[in-house]
């Protein structure tokens, strides 16, 4: 097949990749990576040809593999520009995208992420009610910004009545903060585009619950 | 002016922005925000308004704010396409630059910003010593995967010999990475192609030494 996705059902950034490819109407081929058995897949010689940060998720398009969620997201959006456009046309209204994409992708999710957890309890012994409030604080503080930044803009969706980039972080972003506990009451807004989103067969077909390799599903 | 950037000498961020307005021949306003001074300038409320995520750099073009390094730099590719390209046109080369830009957009750089180095100390009371170890670490592993990266790829620059928006990226890191202190011994073609950057004006005329707010200037 001419498209694979190396990937793990509940990894955030993998996620935001499947959307896409949804979106998109790609049909690829689902490699899972599971990042925790046996000391994770992500760290075999094999994948770290193609992937040098060891990460998922990583997209093969003819042999060639890409990584990186966001650069990952903006070439589908190249290769494929008429379907389901990802970013708006006008540069202004690009970059308020690109800004939001980032908000998430590089404002909160790298603060998150398994390494940088196990590394706080690992080199520094932090303790799991510290390692939750570590989550809670910088997740909290990534989505006010987020939900400030887009609250004269939205509508159904993050940038008004149409899917763009930045659903495609948001939704991910919200799922992994609700496994980890972070108190979204007060996210109102962003709760209502979240369930707006999740309406979408789209957005239904790439979440976690309906990957082959969520453990659940073969229970 | 039509162009002001909110910024800081030393940030890694603003110093990425200055170098894309040098390459791109824009001229703009230097409006400095010192991150430390009185509890950081980034904190006041004025400039709440125009970044929610009280983080520097921020743009302004005609009165419309932009905040993110990398959602600023690809809008000034966007409207000055022209000049110094800092994309390259095929989509998989595109998505190549793109990769390496993310590497230490949100693989490196939010990791080790002061924000996260403050938490460190304040609420996890972690020593000196353990801080630097902190940087080291994950400055290391995420310079080692750029590197690797760009193996096959980089010539005088990171992408054959034409400046690309990697470079905008690599430069500020190694820094950065210099400024605290983390061993650059290792990464032999990444300091040349450093080495070959600063041998250009836009790059010297954008350097933190070379800033209106870098307090040794003005001793």
């Amino acid at each position: 097949m001419e498209f694979k996705l190396y990937n793990y059902y509940r990894s955030s950034c993998s996620y935001r990749v499947r959307i896409a490819l949804e979106l998109k109407k790609i049909d690829y081929s689902y490699i899972p990576i599971h990042l925790i058995e046996n000391g994770g897949h992500q760290n075999t010689l094999e994948y770290q040809k193609i992937n040098t940060k060891q990460e998922v998720p990583t997209l093969i398009h003819n042999e060639t593999p890409i990584s990186q969620s966001m650069a990952i997201i903006e070439y589908l959006d190249e290769i494929k520009p008429d379907i389901s456009p990802l970013l708006p046309k006008n540069p202004i209204q690009r970059a308020y995208v690109r800004q939001a994409c980032e908000i998430i992708n590089s404002g909160i999710q790298p603060l998150q992420n398994l390494r940088i957890l196990n590394k706080l309890v690992n080199d520094y012994q932090i303790s799991d009610p510290q390692k939750k409030a570590w989550i809670n604080d910088l997740v909290t503080n990534g989505l006010v910004s987020f939900e400030k930044f887009i609250s004269n803009k939205s509508g159904l969706y993050c940038f008004g009545d149409t899917i763009s980039a930045a659903d495609l972080f948001l939704v991910p972003q919200i799922f992994s903060s609700q496994r980890f506990g972070v108190d979204l009451e007060p996210f109102k807004a962003l709760m209502q585009i979240n369930e707006n989103c999740l309406k979408l067969t789209t957005f239904q077909n790439s979440h976690p619950n309906a990957q082959p390799d969520n453990p659940e599903l073969k229970a």
